[in-house]
């Protein structure tokens, strides 16, 4: 473990760039790999190593950390024999930090185990500015001393890492939060919209509300931004859409029963639907707006030029 | 308004009671009325007075407060000519602290005006603890000399007061208030039955989401009760179904669309009509486990003597 | 019986003119009364009878038969001292062919009852154009004697009279039908919308799905009309909304968890609040298209003069 | 195409086995193949020949037919370098009557069209008694001259085959078919549970919307069975939880927003949840039973030996 230092990064988008950044300025001897160049050099400048594909960084790092967009991806590029965990070497640790369906992190354990190699599901909250600021929430499956051994890594990367259970939970409880998030900002859009048709204030409303068992960080902090109308990401509302679609895909192989969950993503489809997936998860409230004979408002935010405001 | 030390409560119920006896500890002249008399009896042996009829008393106060189960009972005791308002002096205040329509709401004001009575609609979130402690969060509605008016006795009543804007809208943050507060509480039922059909340990998802977005009174609050398998109210099912309705029939009034808040409210209409209506309104995670093919813990919780644990 | 000559109408609107007109037409002896007099007068012309007040043609008439918009407009009307019950000889039959809340309708019962009148629910689908042609469904709720007494004015109004139970099972059965034609029509909806997103031609899915297990009256009759952005009632969206909260009232009343109900509940009310509430009732498919980003056929059905097509 | 007489089916299972069956009585000579032994031997008996494996079974066909449980098994069998398609001739005609994804219909139809075969996407509604008894509904993607190519195969299989597009098209008519079932067997489900609970016959409630606008397949076919508690499939719950993911999957890839399927979806997830996924999809009513306090019923029929009744 002492020997961990050589730290391989795979996937150098949104997340996973400013988090290969970190762990170069934190003394790591990183090495990167991703689809296109323009991440890869960036990191090259700041100190990493490139590889020449994933297996050539697999066979490499002591701990191999992917980043990647969904499940079919971590599938393809993980699994199988070609894949990642076929280049690692028996002792090493891999990390999948991509949010993807439980079943498959379920099956990327069982690759790794069988390989010797040690392996956690990873799982993050916090967005890109957790990323860039070291400040993300780590949901963390597998053994407890494969989430030990990932204590410096995790110390760099976030401001809060869980064990919180074995091969899977990781995401499971990912899961969770994206259901809890998602189902809380409908929710305060459905309060204050409403109040605005009600004629009632909706700063009032925030405000009132904020002092009693309404109280959320839905309200707290996406409260605000919505009242200004500024729909920028934070998170955007394709990636919640994907989030859930993994909740309900859980719900249907663990047999749990997920009403609102499935309500929602829906909600998250429409925005996608209508030109909107890129808006901050807050924004679903302009659909409840649609819905409620508001639009201008939403108008207003989609055709403010650069992007939802 | 110095004047204002006469105080009429009618309606003595599990949350009328305690507020009318802070009102005589505190020191107010209490008149008070209720269709049963032996809460009336527990009041005066307090000191209050016990009026002979609603109109009696409206005829006998400064300021007259209403806390009634539901719509068609403020319609009954308040409005037309046998009411309350039409037994209320000119320069009276009237304060309705009941749960109602917020067109009816309106309509108080609007007929209060008519007889120069001061009018507010001031429901109350915080339960019967609330109630008893003097803590609860009171949203009110009406003109902003009314509400100054009627400061002392809020003060007496809870722990925080709004103006949150004219007639009615006291009713409408209510409803916004249920609207936000039933969605979570099975916002996180999902998140937690999810979980545990995965094989997670609940405890940890609750203290895993704290940290983040998802963060919220129901997990904070109602997590370790719902853990604890406690669902002893609190606030009951069966008033927040009450509650949602309002909130539902306001926004065909006022023409929001709410779709979680219609899907959330036929919930606790389950709850009410499997007999758990007097659960916790935490409860709903019975619901999402019925339908997830885990009744065990249910069952328990039914069979548990004396009520829901 | 053979007395029933003598029929009262009050309520001449979009359904009760032409019923009146039909009862003129078949010989009855029909006394009107309406709240505005144009529809009176034509009546009249037909050779009807005007009441001065529905109490006064309560006191002249064999049956009377109210159809009135709702609930409330039936309580007030029927109901109380000055109300036609009060009026009505004892013998009588009242006939309440509103669509309106099961528990009014069973109180409408009972204080029939009281008064010795024999009552019925008997509310209708078919719309205007059944209300015309006398081709009407009549559901109607009460005992088997008042059922048969009321067989040759049903005979007039309807193509089919069913007794389905006694007091309110009228209403209940009329719930049961919205419930299910709002639902298919949405359900269509879905599955046309999905359909031309991914390119098929929604021509060609009616065609195919009207063989089998999907083929019901809302892709047989409302199929073509919506391929053609035909969307003038029929049945308005505003009605169907109202009927649905009637359909969810009688569930929270009798403990029926109601979910698609609830859902489509809102989509009707999405009618309403941006501006489609006159819209047949199949319109529903404007908004799932709002929301799937398809809105330019909705701005042409909105801009066409002359309200929907 | 005269020369269309070797025809290979690949998934002999409830659905595949009699389908294979009625073309060798049809005199088609016939290639099986099958995961499991057992099946294969049956038509070897009636005279089939068996294959060594599917891409022996490919090589050797005119036209090869799969019809296989899910997307990733015909992901599995039918793609890739040793899959049915690499080995079948250039110029023979694939044809998956499976009910899959319908973007995996679309590669399937690419990747044929690279290696100069002739494809069909030609899902099946009409369960194992319409494959017994050839009287399935066939909805065809694909060429108009691949559909008339499978004229014959067709016509000796269901009582009617459409072609109702492009390549992909069968999958997205069979996923609109499946949402309005399934949302029809919902909708008639709380129609029915409203009638009971509030005291009507439900005999009478589906006679009497039999006449009118609720009137549907669920209504006339199910009706009776499920008043007789008879919830044999059928069609199995499962696989219609199954179905309505993949509509659901297309909903989010073609942009259509689906609020009720997604609703009854996880109503079906309950019904798999609880046990009784291998209900007869008319079995839904009995998840709406449970949530309005009526599982007596159900008991009954989960109780009673031998499957649901």
């Amino acid at each position: 473990m002492a020997s961990d230092r050589i730290v391989g990064v795979i996937g150098l988008g949104v997340m996973g760039k400013p988090m290969a950044r970190r762990l170069v300025e934190a003394g790591f001897e990183v090495v990167v790999h991703n689809r296109s160049q323009a991440a890869v050099e960036e990191l090259v400048e700041l100190g990493a190593t490139a590889a020449t594909s994933a297996t050539d960084l697999a066979s490499r790092c002591d701990v191999v950390i992917t980043m990647l967009p969904d499940t079919p991806d971590v599938e393809q590029v993980v699994l199988g024999g070609g894949g990642v965990l076929a280049a690692m070497r028996a002792g090493a640790l891999f990390v999948d930090m991509s949010t993807i369906a439980a079943g498959t992190a379920v099956r990327v354990h069982a690759n790794a185990a069988e390989r010797g190699v040690d392996a956690l599901d990873a799982p993050v909250s916090g967005g890109e500015v957790g990323a860039v600021e070291g400040t993300l929430s780590i949901m963390c499956g597998g053994d407890e001393s494969a989430f030990a051994r990932a204590g410096a890594i995790f110390e760099c990367l976030g401001s809060r890492a869980t064990h919180v259970g074995g091969p899977g939970a990781g995401q499971i409880v990912k899961a969770c939060n994206q259901i809890m998030v998602g189902i809380s900002l409908q929710a305060m859009a459905e309060a204050l919209v409403l109040g605005a048709k009600a004629g009632v204030d909706q700063a009032v409303i925030v405000e009132a509300l904020l002092g009693g068992a309404a109280r959320c960080w839905a309200l707290e902090v996406r409260g605000p931004s919505v009242l200004r109308r500024d729909f920028r990401p934070g998170f955007r509302c394709e990636l919640h859409h994907k989030d859930l679609g993994l909740a309900l895909a859980a719900g249907g192989e663990f047999g749990a029963t997920l009403p609102l969950t499935a309500s929602v993503r829906e909600t998250f489809g429409a925005m996608k639907a209508t030109g909107r997936g890129d808006f901050d998860h807050s924004g679903v409230i302009t659909i409840i707006e649609d819905l409620s004979g508001e639009p201008s408002l939403v108008e207003e935010a989609v055709s403010g030029g650069g992007g939802p405001r």
